[in-house]
């Protein structure tokens, strides 16, 4: 069996003003039509049903979740009591799934991701799943990088195995290190050495497979997830999910296992136009831009403007207008109660403010 | 007799988006509790009362004219049908005021301006007023400049008279030529060479002398001004005074008169914190800034933000937020229907905006 596991428990917090605690990016009409969450769904639909699709996410969005996702089975939603981060997240899908087929393939995918060639997305899916059906590895995929980006941690990818081993003829590469978020003078090398790739987040792995890895690597979890899954069914369910998760240390699938187990192969996406869209300045990278290099998504008049996002977005039906002069590499975001405008370059720091913001709110509260 | 003449007809199209058609800036409380134009009456209400102050105004602005002076007498709103220029609208007032006292001196001020020392100005009015008295001069009031200002008209000022034989000791001097809005390395000469003023826009001057010279340099208007006032109190008198307005090409006081009378005055008022407000750049010139030269009139969290100019202003009774961050030298004008963003040095380009904002108007209405 192929099942999908999407992953939409993330905070978006570079996204704000749009994304809010209430409703993250991922519930967000981003990039088009649908929300990013429903976008990564329909995305793989022609790879794997609504029925073998399972999202997990945290209690407070279970609504949006079903709103968003109608066709969606009700128990394919998984519920985190609290975010631990992507090892304990991947676990309790894992979990679930073994009980319907321990040897299926799962494919885990962010919800908040932007693909923009999806053919070619679905290829490398299927190869990435011949390669993970035969049980011993965990598959990554892994962006080529075509700019020395500092946003995101790079996989350095080994000389090749023998893809007819694999049961594929794509390209498979085995791992040599994980680097974490580098500078650009890092950022820049990699790119200049070859063979560092993007490490997208999106895996593929036998359900057995992964368990197997973290009974070895995270021991702990594994037992706390055999736990819950004990108590699947009992009436005290939900109070013993709670507290064991609660007990977990935050952390992630590549940290926790990825960094450490010998059975980790890359395969190179090539050129998908994939994007984290982790914050303002990464939406102009997968949406097409004017040829000044404006993303306006606004009613919007400008004279001598280039290279910004405008966004405006009111739950009122008045029309707004933004006006732009001279102004170059300028995030504006503009909703109802909040207006950001900010440095592009400074797209990363959005969480400062969020933090000044927090404060000012409870310090009113008091 | 002392009087004030107040002119309240300017458009203000710099300061939009709050600047507007129906409410342009005289009548927006930019510098305070109270609007531009209520400022200007109390400004000078120690050396004239209500009774002596005179406001011309556009027909459409009467009502908040009306609104804002309660104080007013009805009869000292002088209604023009349109606007053309300073010449009509002084000339007009003048007219009206030869009513009651031709050898009264009136005290001719924008609407819109902001002087900061009010004490020192009354005292420079008050100088004014001495020299005007004699019936002979009129009296500009120069400003003495602190920095390269492109964005005035200069004077250039004369070898000094001898005070005494003009009633007052102040300074004066007699006037040599006037100099348009000059390029920033003119305007650097002129601050060097010394012995130049901005064009403040305020004259004094008696009734009886500003209608001779009007007589003298612009006839043409001097008998329309004539033929206005001999249908005084006729049925026709609204008509005949559209129909007369009409026909009159639009004209400042100084390029009609000024620029061309003998017997021009500057009194230079020193440093008494005068500006036109002009634009939004100008605001923060005459408005206290914080530490890093930020003048903020909004709910506002910064991070990195220096010598911005930040004004939010809804009529909405909801909270709104405006988050900064990486940003130097850009206002943020955030009004209920339009946000404008732009650099501070290109303030004097908004009707740039307006003009598309207008044309696109135009185009959804066809």
């Amino acid at each position: 069996m192929l099942f999908a596991v999407i992953m939409a428990g993330g905070r978006g917090e570079r996204l704000w003003p749009l994304s809010r605690e209430e409703t993250p990016k991922q519930f967000l009409k981003l990039l088009g039509e649908h929300t990013l969450l429903q976008q990564t769904v329909e995305r793989i639909a022609p790879l794997v049903s609504n029925e073998d699709t399972y999202v997990v996410v945290g209690r407070e969005h279970v609504g949006i979740v079903r709103e968003q996702l109608p066709d969606l089975p009700k128990k394919n939603v998984i519920i985190e009591p609290m975010g631990r981060g992507t090892a304990p997240c991947i676990g309790l899908a894992a979990t679930r799934l073994a009980r319907i087929d321990p040897q299926g393939v799962m494919i885990v995918l962010p919800a908040d991701h932007a693909i923009v060639d999806e053919e070619h997305f679905l290829r490398v899916l299927n190869d990435a799943a011949s390669v993970a059906e035969e049980g011993t590895h965990l598959v990554t995929l892994g962006i080529t990088p075509n700019r020395p980006a500092t946003g995101y941690g790079y996989i350095q990818a080994f000389s090749p195995l023998k893809a007819g081993d694999l049961g594929t003829d794509c390209e498979v590469l085995s791992v040599e290190r994980f680097a974490e978020k580098p500078d650009l003078k890092t950022a820049e090398r990699f790119l200049q050495e070859g063979g560092y790739y993007w490490n997208s987040g999106m895996f593929v792995w036998r359900v057995d497979a992964i368990l197997r890895e973290m009974k070895e690597h995270m021991p702990q979890l594994h037992d706390a997830l055999r736990d819950i899954e004990e108590h699947a069914g009992a009436p005290d369910y939900e109070q013993n999910l709670e507290r064991t998760y609660a007990g977990q240390e935050a952390n992630s699938i590549d940290y926790g296992v990825l960094e450490k187990s010998e059975h980790v192969l890359v395969i190179p996406t090539g050129d998908i136009g994939w994007s984290d869209v982790g914050d303002w300045s990464a939406l102009s990278e997968v949406l097409e831009t004017d040829d000044v290099g404006n993303l306006i998504r606004a009613s919007h008049i400008g004279v001598d403007t280039s290279n910004c996002t405008i966004l405006s977005k009111h739950t009122s039906e008045k029309k707004r207008l933004v006006a732009t002069l001279g102004i170059s590499d300028v995030v504006i975001i503009d909703t109802d109660d909040i207006l950001l405008v900010m440095d592009k370059s400074r797209a990363q720091e959005v969480k400062k403010i969020l933090k000044i913001h927090a404060t000012k709110q409870e310090s009113e509260k008091a």
